[in-house]
């Protein structure tokens, strides 16, 4: 199944087939939080592919596109923009273009080195001629200078002297795959080449954001430098040198390109040229040996603090990494302004905006290896929408202050149009205000909540209060026309996972209320009247929904129920489908697949997952088993939840698998789709899986809790997580746990039923 | 209310206002069933507008346009093709164009005369020079000949000698106001222009529909000819003649334009100029008048058989009369090829394709005015159309020779693209083989069920047999994820109508299956055989659904439920809802309209009126009591329904209220979307909400039956059907029902309890 050689530290490609192209594409991505790639040529190809090239930050409202409107519908989608091709080398030798999709290949290497960040190539090509070409690039998005991308290309004539012309260039011409209307989103401004370099400067269309890729090339032969006489091309949105030489019979060609990347996301327009100017003739003369090493001592220094090791078990350590790595690729956490696209830089699909995604699955990740900061960062971020929440919900026709967050955006504004997500799938609300939860017992930080918490957890709670609605018929609560997180299901009623997020949102924001009233009334007096809170009323009939809800369930199987009718269904079991029609997304009309019993991803299970203090190990075990067996894990958010709550349970075969599954999602293709891009906040999940699922961390009562459960096979697994000031590596090997307290301050610690207080900076092993 | 006069045969319009002009183009359209068009003005108009002008039969398969692709999707949304404005004439008086949006518009009015058949038009403006100007126009598409139409424009200058300069025109460059991707659909082929007229041919992008306008145009002054010497011009898709007048004040230049509209759907390609020239030709040399003449002679012989007379309400009379006028222009019924639109030739949303409207509404309307064989015709239609019903539900995952009819198609390919109609509105589907049942039972012609309709019950009884599955926890029969006609539901379980009209078709082809086998073994047998039908097995699974089938009810309420949970909703009505958020599917979101209670159109009530024998008019009270109160009408489909209901329970005030609210939904704008084209199919159901619902028409066991219930203010109500090769002609007066038998064969009927036999060619009185 593996299309890539199993290695610890590097994604190995060995062999060039064209129709893995785009998957690899994928693969191997490099990004450094400020920009990203796809892994396309530097040299031109002509086979299918998706040249894909984006900067954080810089986004377009493209005219959304409808079957049939729908009154609430947003105007526009918002989408990661694909932006200039900046690390173009066309070579021909003897005319002949090197083009791996024209040229007979003879051998193909690719490796992304993941410790240090670097991505490699090598080929040999055989050209019409008979003569043998031996091309060797590698290139890196500096994580030191993050304005700064590398690429050293050479060129190397194996049988004859050639002549070997080579053209550096920044081509602006670049078309979104998912423009609605095939229109091109960026305007030129203005461009300039000279005979060492050039620069482009290109503006969006709408918004205004500008950039300038400015390039500077050098030339040498077996090491020496050659002062080469290029010739300076400018053309519509495209600038380049061309330059050619003539090479001996196994002399190599070096092709060092600089670029800088500067937008007017982090610089005034007037200064965008100088400003790149001035980083990238640093980066040139400081060289690119200099720069390559300065990144690989950020990646190292990252891996210090947030490497997972898995001993015994090669795909499994592949994986955990690869999910790492591109983690940090697509966001370090260093810009408050930015959040984490589902793909990342690796692909268009879902435009790079924020989802659900970033609350219930990035936060731990980041917060547990980033820093409390960045957690709270990312909370404050939505903090900063709730207005846009809240006229969002008023489109919809909620009043007095009720907020619903998008289910996609870039700048707090909905974006999505199909009407069972954007209006339905409401879930996403609630894990916006269990986020706040997480963060909260994870950092103690409880003064989040009168800073910024308690007026995104009122203003989810209002919303909940009047979506949902009493029915006479029942005598209670119901919330009716909602979409789970199993997207295989639209406009239910009922569903479970909804009702329990919400009901569970209106205690929460009580009891936050009164910890405020507390802690500090006034501050609490000025928040009410901020928002017109009407205490009595609205508190009252909170506490009326929380006590009347109704909440699916089967007397019979003592099961909860997905959603009403659930058991009208057909009860037919994953393991009873026929592999040939998997997955069913891509085999089954929607039609049949919403009918179908089967579960894109953990719905109940994810309630579940977030609550299971609520729940007994016996009634976690019977909803896992029922669930999972009509779980097919279609969306890349869901074997990271039933690995953990298989650890809980103590079903190691399936904790395995779906470990696997999710964090060999990509490099595996599970579901088929690796060519569109990656999987980039399931990733996140995948690292719960090592920590909570294996590693059984939990929180209680402000304390680091962990209950490890560790594979037969691995000999031992080793993370580290930073929690209140401290940073503590857990070890599991052999039955024996290892902690190590790598700070200043003591820290006590759980393991299973134990209680440990770890000294600064020692080690103890339970 | 009213926007337009109140006038038994005419619609009338009597002043000029910009924001009525679209509203008012639609309308006022004209058609003959072979071509029509919007009320567009002749002269240019600078203002806001909607210039359409359609050919039945050339439509042009659109490139699809969703948001999120789903599997099973089609790939094109086929729709009505705007083709060339070939009314144009273009007027400058000393050099001022008239436009009625820049000119002073000093009187204005609009007529449609639907007894003969003629839109007519005169104002008079004042242009910058303070000089009026009085324009007359008149046109007309024939119903003699089809292929010709004929404008009649005079230009008279009021107040002083003027240059009047007037440019006939064809002009081909339109584009499709619901253009997905704002492509033109049009190329040009050829066209000539010469002194006296011109021609133009133009060719669809797709599937090669090649059309040919040629023009001839005449003018006169003060009734004497001219003989003027026009500048023919040609430009890219189009061609006129420009001449000039110098006309005294008060003299009347008379500009007479006939236009031959020719299309590749009757002549072979070679032949389209030079047949055009032959009709145009005879069409001018016969005049303008003569042409006028035939063609008001054709409309008075469909009045003949088709009116309906209402004495004592204009309004209703006026209602009714723009109904029938509108669809014997869409359909005449005599090209076996052509459906009937839901905006006819009005307006371009909903594509001009066939819906389930023809089958639930249309039929009875044609089958009782323009006879059976039309009636059989349109019954065939769908039968061609089979095979591709059985790919439709193919691509949706059923086998075994299951058929679902698409919602909305050209050809038998399914066009629309929304999950929730495409896949799951599929009551459609029960609706085309009722339509069989319906036939059937007027005509008596059950060698129908042999020659064709056995097939297409069969197809779509074994869709019904998949697509209902088997609820373990129910021990029933469920259908999951369906639409019902109330659209403001989606995605719900066990709609009442679709389960029951589902089972009806299982129970309804079982019988028919037993009707040929028993009167045609052979015919059964080949049949059989051809479509590999498992008798006793099909047959057996149709006959356990039909025992074990759940229908949802409310027994406290003694109410059928439109679905599972109907209850579970905040149980407000309608005449709680403020009006100034009507209608919601302009006020409210989607989102709020489908968590509401509210129903767009007849939903349970369509099935009660479908199969009101079923039930006990106490049952059909409770109903529509229960429903009445919860439906807001936003469908044109549904107050024909109600009304019918209503006369049925003896409800008068709401029989009259929901039959004006059907006859006149598109004169007085209920819905407050006239702009974009008439509800032309909804207009059959004006006609049953009168014959059936007022007349009280049924067909009890071969018989004609009438149960009038006739309003109080109406003095009288007559109508005429044609039944079993007899007109006869209802009339209802002062208590009285006086039946006239216009033909040679003598004819039982019933009149309540009452069986009168009416001799040929008499009238008696009951």
């Amino acid at each position: 199944m593996n299309n890539y050689k199993v290695d610890e530290w590097k994604i190995i490609e060995e062999t060039f087939e064209p129709q893995r192209v785009k998957g690899s594409e994928s693969i191997f991505s490099i990004g450094n939080g400020m920009m990203g790639q796809r892994a396309n040529f530097e040299e031109d190809y002509s086979g299918e592919m998706l040249r894909g090239s984006y900067i954080a930050g810089v986004y377009y409202p493209d005219k959304t596109r409808v079957g049939w409107w729908k009154n609430g519908y947003p105007e526009y989608f918002a989408k990661v923009l694909n932006s200039a091709n900046f690390i173009g080398i066309r070579v021909k030798v003897n005319g002949e273009p090197i083009d791996l999709s024209q040229n007979k290949v003879v051998s193909f290497s690719r490796i992304l080195d993941m410790q240090h960040g670097l991505l490699q190539r090598s080929f040999v090509v055989e050209l019409r001629n008979g003569g043998k070409i031996e091309i060797v690039a590698e290139r890196f998005m500096s994580m030191a200078r993050p304005e700064i991308a590398a690429i050293s290309y050479s060129v190397c004539a194996l049988d004859c002297d050639s002549i070997v012309a080579v053209e550096g260039y920044v081509d602006g011409d670049v078309v979104n795959e998912d423009s609605n209307y095939n229109e091109k989103f960026w305007d030129e401004v203005a461009k300039s080449a000279t005979s060492r370099g050039g620069y482009l400067v290109m503006k969006t269309k709408k918004l205004d954001f500008n950039v300038c890729w400015n390039m500077s090339l050098e030339y040498s032969i077996d090491g020496a430098e050659m002062p080469a006489k290029a010739i300076s091309i400018e053309r519509e949105k495209y600038v380049s040198n061309s330059v050619e030489f003539n090479l001996k019979k196994n002399q190599t060609l070096t092709v060092n390109k600089y670029v800088a990347v500067t937008s007017t996301l982090n610089h005034p327009f007037e200064n965008l040229v100088s400003k790149s100017d001035e980083i990238l003739s640093k980066a040139a003369l400081d060289s690119y040996a200099v720069l390559k090493n300065e990144h690989i001592n950020k990646w190292l220094d990252k891996w210090q603090h947030a490497d997972i090791v898995i001993e015994g078990d090669a795909e499994a350590q592949q994986g955990i990494r690869f999910n790492i790595f591109q983690l940090f690729q697509t966001y370090t956490g260093e810009d408050e302004r930015l959040n984490i696209g589902p793909k990342g830089f690796t692909g268009e699909k879902y435009g790079g905006s924020t989802y659900w995604d970033t609350e219930a699955y990035c936060l731990p990740f980041y917060m547990s290896t980033a820093g409390e900061h960045v957690a709270r960062q990312l909370l404050i971020y939505r903090y900063r929408q709730l207005d846009k929440a809240i006229e969002n919900a008023a489109k919809l026709g909620f009043t007095d202050g009720a907020a619903l967050f998008p289910m996609v955006t870039m700048n707090g504004e909905e974006c999505h149009n199909e009407w069972e997500i954007t209006f339905e799938e409401i879930h996403r609300n609630g894990a916006i205000a269990y986020a706040i939860k997480r963060y909260i017992d994870y950092t103690g930080d409880k003064g989040y909540l009168t800073e910024y918490g308690l007026e995104v957890l009122v203003g989810i709670s209002r919303f909940w209060a009047q979506r949902i609605t009493w029915s006479d018929e029942r005598q209670k609560y119901v919330m009716l026309g909602v979409t789970g997180p199993n997207e295989y299901e639209n406009n239910v009623n009922n569903n479970w996972y909804t009702n329990y997020l919400a009901v569970w949102t209106l205690k929460y924001t009580a009891e936050a209320i009164s910890y405020v009233n507390n802690t500090d009334a006034s501050t609490w007096a000025a928040i009410k009247g901020r928002i017109s809170f009407k205490e009595d009323a609205e508190l009252a009939k909170w506490a009326d929904i929380v006590a009347k809800m109704h909440f699916p369930y089967n007397e019979k199987l003592g099961v909860i129920m997905q959603q009403d009718g659930f058991m009208d269904k057909e009860q037919i079991l994953v393991k009873d489908l026929d592999p040939s029609q998997r997955p069913l997304n891509q085999k089954w009309s929607w039609d049949r697949i919403l009918r179908s019993v089967f579960i894109k991803q953990a719905d109940v299970l994810q309630g579940v997952y977030f609550f299971e203090n609520d729940f007994d190990l016996e009634t976690i075990r019977k909803n896992f088993d029922f669930y999972e067996q009509r779980t097919v894990h279609e969306s890349s958010l869901s074997p990271c939840v039933h690995s953990i709550l298989a650890c809980k349970i103590g079903d190691m075969e399936r904790a395995k698998t779906m470990y696997l599954r999710t964090a060999r999602l990509d490099l595996d293709d599970y579901n088929k789709e690796v060519n569109e891009g990656l999987h980039i906040t399931s990733m996140a999940g995948s690292w719960m899986s090592v920590v909570e699922g294996f590693g059984g961390l939990r929180i209680k009562n402000d304390t680091l809790y962990f209950n490890p459960f560790i594979p037969d096979n691995w000999k031992s697994l080793a993370f580290k997580v930073i929690f209140r000031g401290r940073t503590i590596k857990a070890k599991f090997e052999g039955g024996k746990t290892i902690l190590t307290n790598e700070s200043e301050q003591p820290l006590s610690v759980m393991v299973k039923d134990a209680t440990i207080c770890i000294p600064a900076n020692s080690t103890i092993g339970v």
